[in-house]
């Protein structure tokens, strides 16, 4: 082995990591790093995701765990390769409790990036491929019980006779993807659906909805899409997957049944979860409550001065049935984000007469300069050409620390603004007021640090550039038995308000359905703590409360785009069969709260 | 390139080949195929199924399409190998119409066997990966129909105000396969399945039912099982995957719908094919029409003296309802292949007291043996760990010439009768007639002949080796009041008798469909001509009728276990495209008829 070449450099490094690791050398170990290091835990080293950032942080990391963790069997997968100053590889290690994987970037100071995550916990893999059940149990025997029996019998004890070690609030792409892992784990677990069907509560949304990222960002765990399936999933196709997706995976998936309410006994360490399943109470005891209410949270609805008096129609976004009903009716979309371009401009195909008030400035990027620029090298039909799987680009993504991420993001977001200059110029002539974010990061920061502030165009903005869609500026008001009154004082007459004005934190949930207390106690879920509108510091380095443990004890929060959904619902479903295990869960680390919401 | 390495001798084959191909020079054709030589034909040359054997039949095959196919660009495909002195490498080619896939085996005089097969239509290849559709139109357009109005729209008038251009009768696996080819082909299809769901003709069998072929033989097209998936799928869990999915394929299934009655208009090329679909009648004017009513055609059922006076039930095997009803009845099952053994069983495990009736002597292996001596190197987890997807395994298995076929599986069979010889002579102490197939080479080969005459053991045979279930010989000639009556005179009292007497051939379906002359004209369906029982002779090469035109034009036959439902579904998908095209399909060598049933 050639210690200069790529894989010699790698070998060298992981040689020396592991020697400073195995005899706890923590002075040889911040040797081995960068003096600008991350090292990035899913799971493998913290029982929690976590960003140490910094020779320091990594020390006391690392002195803190080695004990109980006690990593070894350190390789490279594959080959590694160099380009820029950076050496990068793949990894596989072990610990006592998991088989993990890793990456590294090594730069001429040493290791810049280190990612390490749990693939599998031992003794306790998924079973699939060569140790996949048998299906059928060969012989003959009195009272045979089949597949179909077991399953129907499965059904209707769980929650009855048999509690769920997991309940599952919300059965969207993130309740689903984490139920199936789950599933595949063995845990046994409930799914609480308000709608009819799974997938209503894409198939509920404005018609002409179609997911905003491409097909080869969108998959769930373990059944990929087949590859005709269309760039950007229509909403009815979109669900009608999800709800084939819970028959398949077979999961426990509770439909027209609410959340009542929740709470904990430490004690007994159990929750108490009252649902409403289809008209009847049922009172569910499981260790392990999971909101999967979507990212979003509980809608912002403001309270504005004359809303009684309006006579015509008011609604949340969240609430708008689509445009069929508004064919030549006054409409005012109060809001410049993604909801409401998509909305206002399916009211301008059905024939409305459309008014968008803009409150702040919006960033806003291309559909299709977007998917070039920000997916293209791993989530595209190039990158599956190159042999990148979803998991490996679920990975490469992971293992980027979200410190280095505004740098790299801003680039992106130059050239996009330099490829569509012509686009934002007729914008802003039109009079919409654009914004690339807070340090033009654009906007997958925005959707990291906030979650919005950004339209993803699909078609809208050239509606709004060429005055189909109508602008109106500043924040409203006041409602008037006719309109609605903005700031400076214009009256804008309507027979429809749709107020585009986002969610609160998903805590917001935890207060609506367990309390105030347990809300204020885990504090604000989402953003990073960039101190950028929206996202108020300290810097946190990881998105606050998801997919890893809480201030409250067996509360966790699950949700985000389905890239989220898939990527991350394998570590929270990995620390959650941990806990039914019985296996030791240390973690490292837990966040503190700076912020109610 | 080393001329003596294995890609070396293929390469100046395949160079000889090719000129030979060009020029039209039948000599030197015939000199470069060894005196035992196949040539087999999936579309790419011959517009038929085909299997060219010997010299003479190859230069005659080639001499006649040459003019029209024009081959060329031919390629080797990945690395060639070389084992027990046949060289073998995959290839590539086009013709005017196709672009193809081939297999060859050389040996020390030329070619030995050689396999061609269309993998798509130029200009009519399916939208998948890089062309996958957009799946929502960007931009904003005044009454856009979206994705779910336009999935409605087709589903409304299909088959009313817009004709298919196929009609499929039967919604099992083969009617499910061939419709998701012809979907992303973009072909007008409906299903037709007389059952509520799609995969009720699963879920309606006897209770104990798990496919008898391992998972990795099994999957459909585009969309595998998820790895988790059981090595043996129970029915209920085969049924639910089939209709999923006919939803993510977004087939145009008809459920509860039963075709009465067909008839082929030469004049105008259509059919007039009547349904019954839920209570309505509608009347389809297809121009193409294929029966997927199951490759084993209408039940047989004796007519014995003595059975309008029998007191108990009389059951056909596809009737039988499972043995929920029968504990502690008294039940005779006349046959001792595949259903009889499964319904025995089952009506053990139910508390019944059975009596197995075995009219001649039936071939038995057991399932494991099999799974293992027969498809391990093909459709195992072995396998996939080297790198053998479905449609390599597939395409290997397309390219041993039914000819070859038996002298490899009684190798097989031999191995299987050596390993299994105690559990084959405790069978025979207890009184079970045995066989290993005509020529000894056991289950395969009578499937492929005959489609019966065996039982893949998952239990049963242990019951009959012990007594549990109970045996009887000879035919039955009559039955009684209270049972039934066997040859040499033996009563054997019974509540119920089920007839596990097997099922006519395909073309049983286009005598009750369509008519006497027509199912005539096309004669009997399976089967290879092999002259042995139930498979007479003269040789064909290929099964008849299946997958391939017949002589009654625009009828098909499609059918067959799920590997077959997948594999030969592509070709008659294209067959069928072909002409929806309009593309020139010359068909060569259309099998003659020799047998009416």
């Amino acid at each position: 082995m050639d210690a200069q070449s790529p894989v010699g450099k790698v070998e060298t490094w992981l040689a020396h990591f592991n020697e400073a690791l195995a005899t706890q050398n923590m002075e040889a170990l911040k040797g081995l790093f960068a003096e600008d290091c991350y090292w990035r835990d899913l799971v493998a080293f913290t029982w929690n995701i976590k960003t140490m950032e910094g020779r320091d942080a990594i020390a006391e990391m690392a002195g803190s765990v080695l004990g109980d963790v006690r990593p070894c069997n350190w390789q490279i997968e594959g080959d590694a390769s160099e380009a820029d100053g950076i050496t990068e590889a793949w990894l596989t290690f072990e610990t006592d409790a998991v088989r993990g994987k890793g990456h590294v970037r090594l730069n001429d100071q040493g290791c810049w990036t280190l990612l390490t995550t749990a693939q599998e916990l031992k003794g306790h893999e998924e079973a699939k491929g060569p140790t996949r059940p048998h299906g059928v149990t060969h012989g003959a025997f009195k009272d045979r019980e089949t597949y179909a029996e077991a399953r129907e019998r499965e059904a209707r004890e769980l929650g009855y006779t048999k509690q769920p070690y997991v309940v599952i609030v919300g059965g969207g792409q993130g309740g689903i993807a984490l139920g199936a892992r789950l599933r595949r784990l063995n845990v046994p677990t409930i799914i609480i659906e308000k709608n009819e069907r799974a997938g209503d509560s894409w198939r509920k949304r404005y018609k002409s909805l179609c997911l905003h990222d491409p097909v080869w960002y969108d998959h769930l765990p373990y059944l990929p899409f087949p590859d005709h399936w269309p760039v950007f999933s229509p909403k009815d196709k979109i669900g009608d997957w999800l709800e084939s997706y819970t028959k398949i995976m077979e999961l426990n998936y509770w439909t027209r049944s609410t959340c009542e309410r929740a709470s904990y006994d430490a004690a007994t360490g159990e929750w108490t979860v009252v649902v409403d399943r289809d008209g009847e109470e049922v009172i569910l005891k499981p260790k392990q409550l999971v909101l999967a209410t979507g990212m979003s949270g509980v809608p912002n609805m403001p309270d504005l001065p004359g809303m009684d008096a309006f006579k015509g129609e008011i609604q949340h976004s969240s609430q708008h049935p689509g445009p069929d009903a508004y064919a030549g009716k006054k409409v005012v979309v109060v809001g410049s984000n993604n909801s409401s371009h998509d909305i206002c401009a399916a009211l301008w195909e059905a024939g409305a007469d459309v008014t968008m008030a803009q409150r702040s400035t919006t960033h806003i990027v291309k559909s299709e300069t977007r998917r070039e620029l920000a997916w293209g090298a791993l989530y595209s039909e190039e990158a599956v050409a190159n042999g990148i799987t979803t998991d490996t680009a679920d990975l490469i993504f992971a293992s980027l620390p979200y410190k280095v991420l505004p740098a790299l993001q801003k680039a992106a977001c130059d050239e996009t603004r330099k490829r569509d200059a012509d686009f934002y110029d007729r914008l802003e002539k039109a009079g919409f007021k654009l914004d690339f974010g807070a340090d033009d990061t654009g906007l997958f920061m925005k959707y990291l640090r906030r979650g919005s502030g950004y339209y993803i165009d699909v078609g809208a903005s050239e509606l709004v550039a060429d005055g189909s869609i109508k602008l109106a500026h500043g924040q409203v008001t006041e409602m008037t038995e006719t309109g609605v009154k903005l700031e400076d004082g214009t009256e804008i007459p309507a027979d429809l308000v749709v107020f585009a004005t986002g969610y609160g934190s998903m805590n917001g949930w935890a207060a609506k359905l367990i309390s105030q207390e347990v809300a204020d106690k885990v504090g604000k879920c989402w953003g990073l703590g960039s101190d950028t509108p929206k996202d108020p510091g300290p810097w946190e380095g990881e998105l606050r409360n998801m997919w890893k443990p809480t201030q409250q004890e067996a509360l966790w929060f699950h949700g985000g785009n389905l890239h989220q959904s898939r990527h991350y619902s394998q570590f929270l479903a990995l620390q959650l069969k941990a806990r039914e295990a019985g296996l030791p869960t240390p973690v490292y680390g837990l966040a503190s709260v700076f912020h109610k919401s």
